[in-house]
């Protein structure tokens, strides 16, 4: 292939200092225990997607970093299509988040989004220096990939309101370890001022 | 999200200790310098389709491992189509070398597969001792990928009529390389045995 | 150099299925609130010696995993004789768990004993499939190292008596979520039976 | 352990937008093929010797980048300690290029100096921009680890006249190659201005 180092930019990706991850809101919730997350999760999808709004409103762009479901041949649309079209309890959830044609994706295999993907790479040619982390789950999903940002120097903004667990006693918990060890600002979104909390 | 670490088998990869890696097969060849490799790579798509053919009675898997060519927003199945629909000099390639439904693939931003990508962890999910490499272009991706391969100790075979590169005598001394320091077996592919010189 | 591929072999580590990581127990404890934890970890040091004592007869083979405190030019000897040597907080932990002469270690410059170590590639070579954690702290180093552990699909047993945290509440929470999402088993030491817990 | 993300800074690595990598010149030697190899590795080693004296005034630091020669459980002070007090081939070599307090050293267990090591968030802290590449072999240690280098983005410098190879031949195609695909200086050490041709 010709050498392409100079020229990731193809269709290039815009440069910001902030960057939103959705992490496994691409969803069906066809899993034991599904029903019960849903009932949190639902609600904070309509946070979410209220808050992905301001942030493109603020130029801060959104990836979606969404498990693969062991489906290694799929991809990302296809994941999105199904949780559209068959009759899965997700469905709600991935209508309100449903990718757009700006937004970035990530399948990651395991928990973390770093471990065996390309986000890092990705997240350094936006030039991030701040992570705002939303979806599910907190104390799973979410904890995994804000220890390996924070061991890559990332700033982390996980407003509190956007991220829920099966057990909501643990997602505080999680919360208040992500403030303590993690450095996080957990406001909850609604009190975020995109531009000066940010430095967006 | 539930723990998935035992189900990365949903729609299952199956297992097999040999695996074929397509490299940068879709390409559109609109860089300069693309026409004069075309005049390679179009008679080394035909083999390599019929390769592939032979892989595939041997039930070998297939992974398309392929630029992304800086456009991080797309998707593997949209580079397909860009190639087959758009007028651009590598249609006749794709079309030879089109992925089926049972193919894998995995997008790289730069010229070693492995380099921040799933690539490494889905090979392990496969069980992948052998590593079959054919595509473009021999003395770039396919050398980084090769390299790479090599430092994890999976065993090399690279079809010497399956690779081709801008300069035909740098391919030759690329195929001699690996040969050489690699240990990889570049027997061209007509007189490959599949069962036996890959244990398949 | 010369190929080194099949030799990684030379002084040849020995091959266990089972390892016991002793993450940052060399340390000087010369830290903020370092005085504080040393009251919960000189305890612990007892303990941890005199199950690595087990384990060496059991033939499980240790990795002292350890922060290089920032000190890039310094070497695993030299951070254990500066424990041993000057007069730090941390010197009975030292001299309780010096490493000997069969002993490995891993330099690691952040939390997870696998970002940016050797670890993983050390891991493989010695055929582990569970990993003993023990050492110091339980909410930061011990779990970060335990999730990326848990990626990596190695089974884990983390002595719930060979773990310490600044703070006690917080090391019996992260034991817990230890157990409930990465499946470790959190048996105390003085009940672990080598042989059939961990397969040995 | 305490949170040490903001203080990789304790014995404070410097910082430089240029660093030297000297590969795999710990070396005994001791290996089929090493009296031969040594024929041209020992001219070499003054020279690098001499620009690493150069590199030094000029404030550039030195990262011995070396094979660990599969002892896992040995440390870089040992290795040069065997070079220099063993009976050894390679002890005029290491006579020469002896490490001095201010260095850095990374030992790798494969043949990219950035596989499986701690070297990339090294330069990462350090600030580097341009690698000066010099050291053992040209065609195998050499090349796998400017490739890795080159797809990081780092500007490559690869003074001609401090990298051999078994062959004579193949390490000027190796440099010619390292030239056109990854767009390394090569020009001779004596040759190199370090103020104007590394922006140091």
């Amino acid at each position: 292939m010709p050498k392409q180092n100079s020229d990731l930019h193809g269709n290039a990706p815009d440069t910001s200092p902030v960057v939103l991850l959705l992490i496994d809101v691409i969803n069906d919730f066809e899993f034991e225990g599904g029903a019960q997350l849903l009932r949190h999760a639902l609600p904070a999808a309509k946070r979410i997607a209220a808050f992905k709004e301001r942030c493109a409103r603020a130029r801060i762009p959104a990836v979606y970093v969404n498990d693969n479901f062991g489906k290694w041949r799929s991809d990302f649309k296809r994941l999105v299509s199904h949780c559209l079209k068959d009759d899965v309890r997700g469905r709600k959830v991935v209508e309100l988040l449903k990718p757009g044609r700006n937004d970035y994706f990530v399948l990651k295999p395991k928990h973390s989004g770093f471990f065996s993907t390309t986000l890092d790479l990705l997240l350094k040619h936006l030039g991030a220096e701040t992570l705002i982390l939303a979806g599910y789950t907190g104390d799973i999903c979410i904890l995994f990939t804000a220890n390996d940002a924070f061991m890559r120097d990332y700033r982390l903004v996980i407003p509190s309101d956007c991220v829920v667990s099966q057990n909501p006693t643990e997602n505080k918990r999680v919360l208040k370890y992500m403030q303590r060890v993690l450095e996080a600002d957990i406001t909850p979104s609604t009190k975020i001022d995109l531009v000066t909390s940010t430095g967006g």
